[in-house]
């Protein structure tokens, strides 16, 4: 079914308060959930909606959390969830880097007791619109086999890095660090499609294209050891630097009802001009000089990370937005 | 020919005082490229040092720089390595950082007017014997297409990551994101070797496993899209951030005598105790987690980054070096 970003957004809104959580948080929440669909990302969009409304219910997600900021430095502060929806504990903490940055040319701010935060993209969206430099890192449930083991437990573990670019279209590297990433194989599975080949093994260690086989399966890292070892580096920020669960205890938001998910981010923020004063000059010469290579036949332009979003979002933005029936069936119920 | 490490270490030392770089530096960047040789680095290892003194006899390296550091804040320095040796830039700004970082928990050190630095991986050696977390990023002469692109331009830019592990042996991932290091096709062409498939192509956009050829052609980035982007962001981090050349200016050290390289890097360092007090009970317990999962058939142990690296520079510090005879020739020439 066909229906309008809008309207949707606030029937979404209206299911989170009904699941008890305040107009603020659920506003904070939606509006995320609706960016994902309008850029193109429905794997993190309304599919997860009924995931969230069923941890709210069961009190896995806090609707009342006393999120707590410490300062340690003027730069560096560290954000307790209190197992508030991710959403919200992540939106909490990139303005504190935003303003630890502003402040002192550079912030940094861990965050704990956090959970399943959407799209990193939207936090590092925030940063650069001020004018700074952000690397956006967030654990995730196990997902990924360690380079040279046969079980998953890093999670998909996205690196996350967004730039001024002298143009109101941001520059926003948000990659995964698997061939595919999970809420994709998530929805190819909701909805009986395949997957891609090389992206995942099933239990027994075999390729699989089968999106339900690859959920109980393993995914693969890209590029093997080099993916592994990123996985790591993302899972280490993350978890063990942060307070955060780490090493493959965070829990699956979609079947693993045992507690809170205790997710960790770790967002650092730096001012553009903190070491020379024509940054955006630079930017926009560097993009300039990629943009005009030659290229390959059938390419029409080279685009640069974050781009493609943009432009979708801004398609689609006063656009309705197509619902398969499935996921419609689950948000009347709620 | 076999010689032992000291040895080899003293013969490159004379070698550079002879292209007038003072003791110090000499020192510092021989014994960088012995490290490299008994890492299993051979490609950033002694088959550099011609290109080294050519590049001191042409003055494109600086052999009396005056090196500077400036002051931002109390975690942010940027130094200007008035084309040094890369080495020697590195090592100055490491050791500010992890200064930085020691005053305030975070140290941001970035550096212009750098050269090729040889492997990350020694720097952020440095700041985790100190407790810290840290980031390496440095980008390179034109090696890699961007996605879309059939032209090189971005380096192989290396992301570095580096955390303590509560042992002795340090967890150092230092990937390229090309699939086959520069280094590596570089040594394998000396060599007259085949490189490895995927990794390049030639200059008419066909998929090569000769080293020339893919020397003269492109390298490919790991995962496409998404390496490409990782590719971009080093190269931000490095070069438009810092000052020194980026978007395909950085000069090839071997071919390119119009000029110093003007190579950028950057360093970020973090205490590891920022935000808690057990960070090093905590990466024990994650390692572990990670060690005891069942493995692939075939596979004794699974490794951290970093950990073969430094096994086998345990095992070598004490051997002979076999020194292929082709590079043997150069070094008695020079």
């Amino acid at each position: 079914m066909k229906i309008y970003a809008q309207t949707l957004k606030r029937k979404i809104i209206n299911i989170f308060k009904k699941h008890n959580l305040d107009h603020k948080h659920s506003k904070i929440s939606a509006e995320a959930i609706i960016k994902a669909e309008l850029v193109g990302a429905p794997s993190h969009g309304i599919t997860r909606v009924k995931m969230y409304c069923e941890r709210l219910k069961r009190k896995l997600i806090n609707n009342n959390p006393k999120i707590k900021i410490k300062e340690i430095t003027k730069s560096v502060s560290l954000v307790d969830g209190d197992n508030s929806i991710g959403f919200v504990a992540g939106d909490i903490a990139i303005k504190q880097a935003i303003k630890n940055a502003k402040s002192t040319g550079i912030g940094i701010v861990a965050v704990k007791n956090s959970g399943h935060y959407g799209l990193s993209s939207f936090f590092a969206e925030q940063a650069v619109k001020r004018n700074m430099l952000v690397f956006c890192f967030t654990n995730a449930p196990p997902a990924l086999a360690p380079h040279g083991a046969i079980k998953k437990l890093f999670g998909t573990n996205p690196i996350c890095f967004g730039s001024p670019t002298g143009s109101k279209i941001p520059f926003i590297l948000d990659t995964s660090v698997s061939v595919t990433n999970r809420g994709k194989i998530r929805f190819a599975a909701k909805l009986g499609k395949k997957i891609s080949k090389n992206a995942a093994l099933d239990k027994y260690g075999n390729p699989t294209t089968d999106a339900n086989k690859a959920l109980a399966g393993v995914q693969l890292p890209i590029a093997g050891f080099r993916g592994s070892g990123l996985a790591w580096m993302v899972d280490i920020l993350s978890g063990v630097l942060t307070g955060a669960n780490h090493g493959g205890k965070v829990k699956d938001p979609f079947d693993d009802f045992s507690g809170p998910q205790n997710i960790g981010h770790l967002f650092i923020t730096l001012k553009s001009n903190l070491f020379l004063k024509n940054y955006n000059q630079r930017i926009k010469q560097n993009i300039k000089r990629v943009k005009k290579l030659p290229k390959i036949k059938g390419v029409k332009e080279i685009m640069y990370p974050g781009q493609s979003k943009y432009r979708r979002y801004k398609k689609n933005m006063n656009k309705t937005i197509n619902i398969p029936n499935e996921i419609l069936k689950d948000l009347n119920h709620l």
